[in-house]
């Protein structure tokens, strides 16, 4: 048995610890001989003097096991998933897991809520009448031999030691902290039996890393990490600086993802989706490159084979597909409202971090773990960088449960209009292989 | 309302705190609105990124208004107190108390008892029959105006913050910490109603603090703390390379005591008692000198007069006199065994952490909390350093329960026998005024 006093001890006087360690600690903290106030003092500690690549790959492993680790080989396919740090209009997961179902790959992906000003693939989903983001275990198997695909949130058996951790860290300002977040990641992608994993690390003004370097390096470890505990991983570092697509809002999002599907939606969103798709392929064996990867995932996305899987996938977990197919309204807004421009100019940037925040205070997104989601309000940027455009003329369409004014005028202020264009940007901006 | 997280946040970021946040933090960790989880959190960050001297300062402040403060002015007399850092043989507190009552200035002294390897003055008090620790606040008062001097233990409601802090403290690894040192003494002593502190700050291999520097540094702290929450202050270092006087163990130092108050005692154990006297006299404004105050320290050890004092003090608090009198025995241990040398030379050195983990180890002290003290147990150095000794002379007597080879072994091990004579100490090393 591990004394949790000599462990803290260890990191607090900056000596490494073995990983055997690691898991006794872990294990004991899940048992209970470990108490909440040690592992909050080991928390601070590991956060101020640091966890090398060992002990983030012993810690992640630790978690890992504290609860049920699935495994799909018994399907005969291979499996893979892609996990985003969270970003501000970020969809792709709609079209995504479908599309790389489409061409032949198991995706059992398991996703969260919104967090802060991102928002949350389940609650994207939810959006959808009927939807259901629980499954137990069998029923994700027969829907994942049948389709290919699974959509759901994080039950408690599958690292639990991660969910108690989180809270923890939530209310002991340990969040920021890169082995924590490594190790919350790939503990949760690796325990849903996804042993291709493809990470897209946003950066930005509208991400949780703020700088190219921080998302570099978390990039780095989520892939070194997944190496570490034995599945095959990748990262794309993506600009979240500007909304990825025109809509941020639950249900404006499943709409967009729709016209993804159909081959109408904006060119970013296509974009990265072909992208992630092509190293979900390359990476789970079915395609031996990301170039027949990325011709292979843009013919099922416009053969309509994506869009048939989505509506496979959104039937078996009981989803009403009349809205998707526009046979029905997602439910609107009650109140639409242009956005208009506060001068001539050129559309130069985008408080991507305000637009997050704009749509959580409009209902869109939580406060606390017990708000409500409205799905029904957001906002659709109708502007893209660069472009042109006069005082008046609307940048953004804002989706709102009543007249509210004053996020007209929030909405406004988000973007920045200036007399010269800015300098093209990319989306993908790094990948670590 | 303090946010924890944000307080947290604050010093894991390496900021300081304001004085009124730590109160916050301190009240509302009392209040149960700061979670066991977030204390440790901050006592962990605070640990590794420092508390400057305002933020030990609102700490130390913040714990002494948790609980009663006393305030003795209605007595009409000066107060004062001392407070040893804890060393091995350390039985100063029991002649120094009677002593400077005797010379006019109220001593409500509130003790703690032995930790790790160091002894407890209430633990030697514990060992005279009848002796009660416990008085409530009016048996103080009148005690006090009565016969000038009480020695207690801390009530449950002096400083109950740093107790329940210490014990957070012990299960997270963060003791040893200089803030956390001079915040946790300082609120009890000012607790207790003490307007004059004098502090004796150990160091060498039988302290807490090993090296002269560390003993300083916290030193100056002490005083410094005192004197911004109000109180007179000063300190001296002193050496604990060496058991001060001959006993170690607890009826073997109230023996001690004894010796010293009818000026039979080992030097190091009067010179000492007279050093500490003579700064609380000058600090009390009952002397205007160390000089002037040593010599009313001196005479009132040789007239007796702390002699009686001593008695007296015994006697209100329940104590039977006379095993002090010499006229029943004081707990003798069934065995007495010399400690012989194990080679001719001169006494080098000794151990001193080794013997008082030694006594511990006889039943003298405590390895947990709920452990029963024998008072009959422990060691009585024979040799002082410079003294020329022949192999099989005795050492010192080992004091045990019963037949203990293995003992009498250890007890000559933590003497070093060498062929020079090493360079004469002094037990006084520094003054901080």
């Amino acid at each position: 048995m591990i004394d949790p006093r000599e462990f803290i001890r260890t990191k607090r006087d900056r000596r490494s610890h073995e990983a055997q360690a690691i898991r006794e600690f872990v294990a004991g903290y899940r048992a209970g001989s470990v108490q909440d106030y040690q592992m909050s003092a080991w928390l601070m500690a590991a956060f101020l003097n640091g966890l090398d690549a060992a002990e983030t790959d012993a810690l992640t492993d630790s978690m890992l096991h504290s609860g049920r680790v699935f495994d799909w080989s018994a399907l005969g396919r291979p499996t893979a998933d892609k996990h985003s740090t969270g970003g501000v209009g970020d969809k792709i997961s709609l079209m995504l897991a479908p599309l790389v179902a489409a061409c032949g790959v198991l995706v059992p992906m398991v996703s969260g809520r919104g967090l802060g000003h991102t928002g949350g693939t389940l609650d994207k989903l939810e959006s959808i009448p009927g939807f259901r983001t629980t499954l137990d275990a069998e029923a994700m198997g027969a829907q994942l031999d049948r389709i290919g695909v699974v959509m759901v949130g994080q039950g408690p058996n599958l690292a639990p030691a991660d969910g108690l951790l989180y809270a923890l860290r939530d209310v002991t300002s340990t969040v920021e902290f890169e082995p924590f977040i490594v190790s919350s990641i790939v503990s949760k992608k690796i325990a849903e039996g996804a042993k291709a994993i493809a990470y897209d690390v946003k950066c930005g003004s509208g991400a949780f890393m703020k700088t190219p370097e921080a998302a570099r390096s978390l990039a780095k470890r989520l892939v070194a990490t997944s190496h570490a505990l034995g599945a095959r991983a990748s990262a794309l570092v993506t600009d979240m600086n500007w909304p990825l697509g025109g809509a941020v809002g639950n249900a404006l999002e499943v709409v967009e993802a729709c016209e993804t599907l159909h081959g109408r939606g904006p060119g970013d969103t296509r974009e990265l989706t072909i992208e992630l798709a092509a190293e979900m392929l390359t990476l789970a064996g079915a395609e031996p490159g990301l170039v027949p990867a990325r011709r292979r995932a843009e013919a099922a996305l416009d053969s309509g084979a994506a869009w048939e899987r989505f509506l496979e996938l959104v039937r078996a977990q009981g989803g009403d597909i009349r809205a998707l197919e526009g046979r029905a309204p997602l439910h609107p807004a009650p109140v639409v409202t242009a956005v208009p421009s506060p001068a001539d100019g050129v559309v130069a940037g985008c408080d991507c971090f305000a637009v997050g925040e704009l749509v959580v205070g409009l209902g869109g997104g939580r406060r606390t773990k017990e708000d409500e989601i409205d799905p029904r309000v957001g906002l659709v940027v109708l502007r893209r960088p660069g472009e042109r455009v006069r005082r008046g003329e609307p940048l953004a369409e804002l989706h709102t449960a009543g007249d509210d004014p004053g996020a007209v005028a929030r909405a406004a202020a988000c973007f920045r209009i200036a007399d010269e264009a800015p300098a093209a940007g990319r989306r993908v901006l790094d990948r670590i292989g």
